[in-house]
């Protein structure tokens, strides 16, 4: 063990350790959801290249020697690099401004840089974790950036491709089925044709639909709070530190990451995660009815609507055997509830700000880190052991498409709506097919019903 | 037009109107939601029980003269009885204490009495609004006593005897189609068979428990704040004013109100009001199941599952002619998400409480009251044209039954769940029926699957 | 009376009604909150452009002739006008693909344009409500295409308008008092200073931002669903009617509308509503923050934080004389809170879609627009009775600042953070000032103190 | 490794794991969330618990011999000491029945069984996980029970004893404080007198009301769904089964479970799991505003309320020396909103339900458990870090009260409501005291001003 010492005090730390004060105060008062709870590689790589970007601008500012910030860059290069995380021990409940995660950050890389230079950790100097590593920061700008820092790569390269990774796989199902004419179903009754592609590519299309409005949220969580420092005002930062800093951060992430125009928003309020949780929701809300469509349209084998197969797993239950399950799309929409729940939870803090500061930071984070993760994986899943296995049940939907009253739609053109609707309901009631009652009712002869009842053609495809 | 006047001033009233200044400037101050927000008859009534109780309390403990509190009661039973809803011009969105609405009952009551009593309206004499009619009250008590009364009403006379209609419906149609045996689903998937009696039976169940749980959480409503005047101390009410008011409350309405033993917790929160909302909501996400399991079963004609018919009430489609949706199904489902908002509403607002007070009580109620009127009107409609209407497809249901491959489950006892998974799959695969594939296998003799595989017998019924 | 019919049969309508059998079938089977779920003017008003729209583009396409078309497109302006509003009975509450709605359009102008043309109402002759008026359409695109329109004309011309008007009156505040130097506050404490101006700056930027989402996310709603027709495959309508008929509704309104590229999608779901709700929860969540932040920085008048003062428009308690509440902060807040479960609503409801429809269409498009009304509303009224008369303080902002310990923050540059931080506990813990402390402890002098502590500074404004 | 294999063929396993093929597919099937959503202790050793029970219970229905009763036993016993946790590998986001972990406890209590036996394990023989310990279950019913006793367990033993310390301990300040007489406060604004005892003794009643909310509502999970099997007919279980095993269940856990009435209800539908989230989610409605009420009576410590002291626990601010943090308030607020959003996911999850199964099972238990585990451990942190810390600050106290202008308020009763707002007005527009502008205005002398307002009898305590 070793002190370490912060404006309350000392404290004693683990000597291999090397977070500072702060951090270990965290741990004792903040005994809250410690299995599963802590901040993730992701959210301590973030802090990392921030504290990187800082040094740097502060270095090219003149506010820091080169003897600090060269120190303070390689010890955020190896935070980066993801060999210190397990010196990042603190979980989401703890101050709503992140300020222990920010101060654990400082801690940490203060120390190792000391370490580096031969120094004694917990002795501040010659890099103090405040005045140096802290320099022209504050938790409540420092926190929120890595914050949009985080979420703008999970979204970029752990969600998107994700979810690109289904999409994909339902395009080449709608590109291969295109030609498979079946059923259409609106209010869960039968409806005029459509074709097995056209089906499968509407799913496609609110894919796409929705990956667009989360490329689009997300571009507000391009404007960061950095060079706000405590309130928004800027002060004890150099004048261009933000700017500096947010340009650093942009060049290592490869992000157009930039300093925001209006601090006092910026630390205040984070409408732009709101936003993006939102749109991130929407996603689910699409995965959920795509999933319910696949798990419908697979239902049976023999009593359901069994117009497709998906793939079998494993056995789907405990007492019946040779029972399969849609088991995928069980896992993803139990995901989309989870994502909806956790956007009720960013949406409710996101709300409750008070004058310079929303202190519900990390639970907002959290919540859409968590959000992303889940929807990739399980969207990842979905793809490999279901999507990919998708294949249509050709004789069941052929069998369905030929006794579908609605084909009788076809006949509107030609013999008006209510003639049609007559001819309908009778073959309902008595069990014949349309043509048989076209024919019996005088208004269009077999030939013509052959014409003009074309399903294939219905479908416009 | 007549001058009225409060501590601020005076203002301008239409003559005809017996309310006062302070209802006459909410209504200049709150133009928002004026078309939709208006509050309803039955939140008027209470503010008329409420006062009246109030006036007799204040009467038996010599708090106001006979003279005074007599007229008081004339004008209440006269809002009690609709007499006077015209003069209740006020909406929801006003201020978060309900003061407006308190004085806007305190202001028609006082001038009503005055003019029955032959006074100038306006005069405050020989009926002063806060003197008398208000008297040992304050918005903070009056306005949650009013909401809890109204919500202990609606939910025993409007929300209960409609959800019961439908209840019992479903109740005789258990009962009804005991004896109809079919195919069992879980995870959408074809399962060991039940009776549609059991079916249905479980939706009774269900609905029982929601209403029970409903009665329960109702409890906490009998619970009133008046006493607690204005935060909680009972400051310038009679001691016994809170008990002696909530025992004519109790006598006018029949429901066990009491004063609250903690009148700083009944100003402060409502907590009992989330808890009823909350168990609401449980209600409706019981209807929604039901009401899914309905379309579907009834989904087809001839391309879905297609077990049970409903009534065909209208046309389903604009374009599709012949088409019959569960239109009555829709209409409930959507009243389900309508309710899941609304007490997404209550939670949020019932959370927002600062100190002595919690100021979001008439968004609170408002959205309670809606949930319950939605529901017990679509509960009747969905009973008048949906449920009573349904019957079974016998000829459907017996014939997805026969060639249900979970029937193998009643193979476990004699042959083992993994012998008998070989019988379903096989019998999957090659289209088979299992009575067929378990002889091929020689597992079991088609005479012993005839006696082990019964159908009804599988149901315990 | 005169008999109506429809492909089920006749019905009685009143004779001093336009609509039909379908309109009327309706009223009798949802009688579901009928006081307050009727569609309002800005939905017919879309309605009637949309039918207008679909008359002219089939009358351009050849499918109606001039003699069909033009009586059309002359009842459905009047529709527009709102001078058959009164014909439009129907409820949210109905089949979930508003096709009663699109029909009581249909049947209402058929009856109009029969009358105007001398023929007899109810006789479809020569306008036929479906072959003629819903000529290439059904509700499966019509009603979708008029939830848009509606919503994208309510947004740009009820929602914006009403929350600039308040966006502005705050940004002249915020110019006008951009010299307050006052005391910031994070975790609800006392931190460095700020100006009056940068704090209601912060509040400008916060409501632009989410203007700027709004505008963003409202853009899907310019894809309509129109040519659609029942499943998406644009069956019985004219291969290019979708696009004509956009066309025609762009020109109409003033909005870039389109018809949608996938059909399929426009009508299984609606995320571009649910995107768009969401934007305009995060306003709501924006407000809330800005109306909390009003009722607190002028709590009080002498035991609260007292800063600001703000209109006292009417008497705030009935009990309590002369006390003075922040009620449009409240009224706001609660609206606030409406939306958010509204949102909760239209996310829920948007996430049940299944096959080719969503049939939830009724509530999401009514929650939109209630949340749309509420908010415009309420931003008027705390516009006009509250934030135009916010002023300063000033004695009170100036006592506050002077005693603000957070005022060392500008000595961390000349003597580190660790001895700053003594100075300010040592100040707290002994009730003396910094100044005093900070001579006392010798870290600097009040000279020095002097010029390093300038609270005017140190806003960097 | 070893081979293990079941109805779909054959896995490799690690060899120094007890589980077998099922597990080993859904390892490999589902890898979403595996860091952060594997079910913890109290699940396992609910499995164990109900799979022991089970095994005597067909032991004393002669469904299962000594020989293979007795192993399952002290296998399970092995389980439900928490000896096997790590063979418990399985995630949340899996089959929505939990089959996959109802087999992952019959495969490793077979296999442990075996062991135990001199057996191989792998073999099933001689004890068979489908056969012997499944006997008479299905995941169907095993599992909704395992999540019913866990919820009710951890209810019981760790949230209820969490919440209480809190609670305790503010019923101790709240009478150690019953004298403090202080300003009320309602609609933020200065209001009648108080105790401080009152304050917080609200808080307490919200408590205890908001504890016993939950108590009750946990009561619905008493019904346990064994005996159900498949689809609710309780098909291949001995009829007693379901009750048998349930006696063992309340014997082997204390709690009064028993078997449910109807089947199908309790397998359909969690509707006792969403009443019970729900009452979890008052409790953090009521514990945001006990924790925002104590960060604003904490606010300043000179700019604000400043009426109470908290602890300071760590250093607040990385930038601002000396600041100190309501952090147990943000922790605990940051841990309400996230429980609000686990009740937006159980609630969704619970209502979608189909025909004989809900297959949202694992989302809904694990929201359960979380929230409790968060509000447990974040009431511990909050009571020892803050809640024991808490005293009032005096001075401030007095000070506040002398110049509140509702003391007015008293005098009510002596000069009616009318004068007394006329003095309260003056004074506050005049900067006055009300005894001197009381005077001034000839309404109450000196002498009775001071007879008839005094703070402590306004109190009523």
């Amino acid at each position: 063990m070793r002190l370490e010492s912060d404006s309350m005090g000392s404290v004693s730390v683990a000597s291999d350790k090397y977070w500072g004060a702060q951090t270990e105060r965290s741990i004792h008062h903040f005994p809250i959801g410690r299995s599963r709870f802590q901040w993730g590689a992701p959210m301590i790589r973030s802090m990392g290249i921030l504290k990187k970007a800082a040094a740097l601008a502060n270095l090219a500012l003149g506010e820091l020697p080169e003897s600090v910030a060269l120190p303070i860059v390689r010890a955020a290069d190896e935070v980066i690099a993801g060999q210190l995380d397990e010196h990042f021990p603190l979980v989401v409940f703890q101050t709503g401004s992140g300020t222990q995660s920010n101060m654990n950050a400082n801690e940490v890389i203060a120390n190792r840089a000391i370490e580096m230079l031969g120094g004694e950790m917990g002795s501040k100097t010659p890099i103090h974790p405040n005045d140096h590593v802290n320099r022209g920061q504050s938790s409540n700008d420092t926190f929120p950036t890595a914050m949009y820092m985080v979420v703008v790569g999970e979204v970029f390269e752990t969600l998107l491709p994700g979810v690109t990774l289904l999409r994909n796989t339902l395009a080449a199902k709608a590109e291969a089925f295109a030609d498979v004419v079946k059923v259409g179903r609106t209010h869960l009754q039968d409806a005029t044709p459509i074709t097995l592609g056209q089906e499968i590519g509407g799913w496609v299309e609110q894919l796409d639909y929705t990956l667009k409005g989360i490329e689009q949220n997300v571009q507000g969580l391009y404007d960061l709070a950095i060079g706000g420092t405590a309130v928004g005002t800027g002060l004890n930062a150099h004048p261009r530190f933000g700017d500096e800093c947010a340009r650093h951060i942009a060049e290592l992430t490869g992000y157009p990451f930039r300093a925001s125009s209006n601090k006092f928003f910026s630390l205040a309020a984070h409408d732009a995660l709101v936003n993006t949780s939102a749109a991130i929701r929407t996603l689910a809300m699409a995965l959920l009815k795509i999933a319910n469509d696949v798990r419908w349209l697979a239902s049976g084998p023999r009593c359901g609507i069994g117009e497709i197969d998906i793939p079998e797993n494993e056995p789907g239950s405990s007492i019946m055997p040779g029972k399969v399950n849609p088991t995928q799309c069980e896992a993803l929409t139990m995901v989309c509830t989870q994502v909806f729940g956790n956007d009720a939870t960013v949406a409710f803090a996101g709300s409750q700000g008070n004058f310079q500061l929303n202190v519900y930071k990390p639970v907002m984070v959290h919540n859409v880190l968590e959000s992303i993760t889940l929807l990739a994986e399980s969207c990842r899943a979905f793809n490999d052991h279901c999507a990919e296995g998708i294949t249509p049940n050709l004789p069941r939907i052929e069998a369905n498409l030929q006794k579908n009253l609605m084909l009788v739609t076809a006949l509107n053109r030609h013999i008006g709506y209510d003639k049609a609707a007559i001819i309908a309901k009778t073959a309902h009631h008595e069990g014949k097919s349309l043509r048989e009652v076209a024919h019996q009712l005088g208004f269009v002869s077999p030939d013509e019903f052959d014409r003009f009842v074309v399903p294939l053609d219905m479908t416009h495809s």
